[in-house]
């Protein structure tokens, strides 16, 4: 692997730049044809190296991409799921070189999707190149399933998996969009939060009034917003929401020294963020409140006169963004309809009430023992010299709990990128050493799970 | 008195139109010069009526003009206050008709500024000129000082009337800046509420954190505020910071018998305003709630996304527009210094805060027996045939304290505008009723307070 993917190291990065310039943004209206152009030269990159079965499946918004390799006959099969749509670039002023420019500083590749997820999804395409060069075929069966809506949420994802879990079916589906613990330091994620995300509204009046003539007399939105949204945690940190906890494990003393085992510079971190304290969830770590603890967050809030100076009025209408990071058998339609109970048992006088719900997504937890990421983890081991970690991610990637239970087949979730790589930011990049260890170390992986190796 | 108005009333109406179509807004820099030109334009009208001394006194901003006519010998002196200045027009596309380009329809004349306070003051100088036509000369001394920054909370004024106390000293002050408590019923507010207006600023870490990496395990701007906001009030309405209701005055039945004189169409304001309940202070009428009461508004509140969809962080910044009422003997000041004391008691862990100051006026009541105002009373009893009522305002014109407070003298509120006239809103108008029959009653007023009359 190794001596070719050194003698094909400057195609295999410009190959990786003609991709990163396509402005696939998937969230903005006007680069609908950029998402479509990204979809077709990924098609082509698949059928260039050999994949057969090439498909553009046409969805509600943007395509997935689908390729298979099926010639390893008795072998196991590997579903490998990434996404070729991006981040929006804003704020544009902050990059250091145009976000669709790529260009090599350091060793580190800049461009939007570098890391997340175009550099990390096409060092799969060029693992195979390799091992189809090396060997002239595949070690496994390949199948690709690849969208252009994760950074939108995957809207059309799941329905699709339901309706092809046969033609998707898999031992193993493999997933390349996360993160190292640090530099050297490879990881393999093994539990991601669930998500529910919600706009709460409040409505008092048809319009702003005088304070000076209404102002004492008359319900604010605001006053009723803050109320609510004051409700929701006690004095601990916990949230006060009946019924939010259940389903949420205890943990046990093994996963709580698991959790503790992952590196966190906690007073570096501090000072960096110019936090004055930490705070959460009394009686657990900031690694456990962050990882495996679910949480309440408020991300925005917005009501009455915000200019500059002074508007004296009484807010008619006030909203608030909120998200729950869900954990074990939290399900996110449940806590939807607790946080409904909650807010109306709360109801400020007065207070017209809205709870829209947006994204969900479930919790999922992986088995780091299974043999599918044990291999996965001999193959880092043998690429990078340690063992890799096996964190439990705060965030959620919503689609892992889909395959994992449509498909019932363990996910891989074997990241190269790092957590300094400033994804859905400003300068975003990827080490270029990662994105050919990155090869090197899945082509490792397919061929030891080969049953003859 | 009404005959000369009948025969000039075109003219008086058409001047104010000219005085109207000067886009005097105060807080727009780029009205600077429009203001300017709305003073040169008032001290013109002054000085063609024959008053004396015109000045256009210059300040860090917008200036003052001052006129008087100082010849009645032996006989009281009347200060009249107004203000040439007028709030934006903003949102313009609500207008039916251009701002500054003053119609008539339905004998109203629409036009920003005409009831706030451009046609009630210039009803004062048609008032003069009238009175000059009719007996050659006015019947007490008149010393005009006319602000262009009332729209702007009155900077620069208070210094101004300290400096010039002897210079301005009168036997009353005359303002004409109030309403009506509905067409036919003439009023002369007898309280003013005092005013203070803050931000609140809460910070957390030098920047938004992602909601998955850090949510849970780090304070969160907007949690911290609506923590702090919520801690406001209490569950009746009350305001709950301590020392906050010192000297506020137990009301006696006398005075609430008076407040609940005053005509209010509950249900009907409850059906136009689309409320669900009226809501505020436990054991008190609206009336008295938004009259004689104190309160604290949360005006407005921003913090973290506020786009559309989701943005899933945790927000390191939110802040708060909150204004108090203040009544009796609430000093600005003092309530200030208990509200920092009280965001400091309540903040919240990692929590950086600041309290920002901006406007302050103290409350102010007015004898309604002052025999200044009893005069005011009979010249509407003359033009109008009713007796005026004596509200007390919800509001604040932070003038008519200092005024009452360094000159030492009863202040009338003898309003001719109509709670239904739009200020500070599109469609801003002024009745011509009003108008002309002001100009009769200030007349009438002035002509009972000389001795020999």
């Amino acid at each position: 692997m190794k001596q070719i993917i050194q003698a094909n190291k400057d195609r295999y990065i410009q190959e990786l730049q003609d991709f990163l310039r396509i402005p696939s943004i998937s969230a903005m209206g006007e680069h609908q044809d950029d998402v479509r152009a990204a979809a077709e030269w990924l098609a082509n990159a698949l059928e260039g190296i050999g994949m057969e079965n090439v498909e553009i499946v046409e969805t509600k918004r943007h395509p997935i991409v689908y390729a298979d390799w099926l010639h390893a006959e008795g072998q196991p099969t590997v579903l490998v799921y990434g996404h070729y749509d991006v981040q929006p670039a804003d704020p544009v002023e902050l990059w250091d070189t145009p976000a669709f420019e790529p260009v090599i500083r350091n060793h580190k590749l800049y461009a939007r999707g570098a890391t997340d997820d175009k550099g990390q999804l096409f060092l799969h395409i060029k693992a195979l190149e390799t091992l189809m060069e090396q060997y002239g075929k595949l070690p496994v069966n390949v199948k690709f399933c690849v969208e252009g809506e994760e950074e939108i949420a995957s809207p059309n994802l799941p329905p699709f998996i339901e309706e092809h879990k046969e033609k998707l079916a898999a031992d193993a589906v493999l997933i390349s969009d996360t993160s190292f613990i640090e530099e050297g330091q490879p990881a393999i994620c093994t539990s991601l939060r669930g998500a529910l995300a919600m706009e709460l509204s409040v409505e008092t009046a048809n319009s702003d009034l005088h304070s000076g003539v209404y102002g004492g007399g008359v319900p604010n939105a605001v006053h009723s917003l803050v109320k609510l949204l004051d409700s929701f945690h006690d004095d601990q940190g916990k949230i006060a929401v009946e019924g939010f906890y259940e389903g949420v494990p205890e943990p046990t003393e093994a996963l709580k020294e698991e959790v503790a085992s992952i590196p966190f510079r906690k007073e570096k971190t501090k000072k960096d963020l110019a936090l004055e304290e930490y705070f959460g969830e009394e009686g657990f770590t900031f690694q456990e409140r962050t990882g495996i603890r679910p949480t309440l967050e408020i991300n925005g809030v917005t009501g009455g006169f915000q200019g500059e100076g002074i508007k004296t009025i009484v807010p008619s209408k006030a909203s608030a963004k909120i998200s729950c990071r869900l954990v074990g058998e939290q399900n996110p339609q449940k806590i939807f309809e607790d946080i409904n109970r909650h807010i109306e048992a709360y109801k400020p006088v007065g207070a017209r009430l809205s709870l829209q719900q947006s994204v969900t997504a479930n919790p999922v937890t992986l088995d780091s023992s299974n043999t599918m990421i044990q291999k996965a983890a001999d193959a880092y081991e043998k690429v990078y010299g340690v063992r890799p970690l096996y964190p439990k991610e705060g965030g959620s990637i919503p689609i892992v709990e889909v395959f994992s239970r449509v498909l019932q087949s363990p996910v891989v979730l074997m990241g190269f990128g790092l957590p300094s790589e400033n994804l859905h930011a400003p300068n975003e990049h990827f080490h270029l050493d990662n994105y050919l260890n990155g090869m090197e170390t899945v082509g490792e992986y397919l061929l030891s799970l080969n049953k003859e190796s």
